[in-house]
């Protein structure tokens, strides 16, 4: 499977739970720690790191300790990558539509 | 959880496969129908099948039985829901950096 392919399945897999999306909408906003992510939502510190675990695999978050703090931020980059793949099923499709409506109006004209 | 959390979560889940993928990529060219769909994945029927239930599920697909054929189509608003969602993520942290570079700039303009 290209390397490509296993992004998008990482991608899509970590976007597909409302805590890992919370995590990145919060992530947005700036960088946060560990503790700081986990305040708003209503799970054990231990879910919460698994959670970020999976989003740092998918390359959508990275973080970096510094003593005894661990900083989250999102990877714009890869969020883009995913957004680029859904733009372009949807561009296609529009193509697609744009083609069958010349098609229909040219026969439209040749009927008048 | 909100309505439009539950369809992220399908849609996302759906879009976690290459085959769902290839899927989605193929019906972006038009309909077709299961057999034409399954014809270069290399898998049994009932696989190809369960994969397209998943999408139907999600929303991102829809089909039609008519006489003896399903034919199954993009529903693209769907599409444009998960396109939004990560389109809005990015703006935010877009408009962030902004801020922090007019930010410096500011800075940089006052120390001249």
């Amino acid at each position: 499977m290209p390397k490509q392919s296993v992004y998008l399945d990482q991608m899509f897999s970590a976007l597909a739970d409302p805590t890992r999306r919370a995590i990145i909408e919060r992530l947005t906003h700036g960088p946060a720690s560990v503790s700081e992510l986990a305040k708003p939502l209503k799970m054990s510190l231990p879910s919460v790191v698994q959670h970020l675990q999976l989003l740092e695999q998918s390359g959508l978050v990275v973080s970096r300790k510094i003593g005894r703090v661990r900083t989250c931020r999102v990877e714009p980059k890869r969020l883009e990558a995913a957004q680029a793949w859904l733009a372009k099923q949807r561009a296609r499709w529009e193509a697609r539509f744009s083609r069958l409506d010349a098609f229909v109006q040219e026969r439209e004209d040749k009927h008048e």
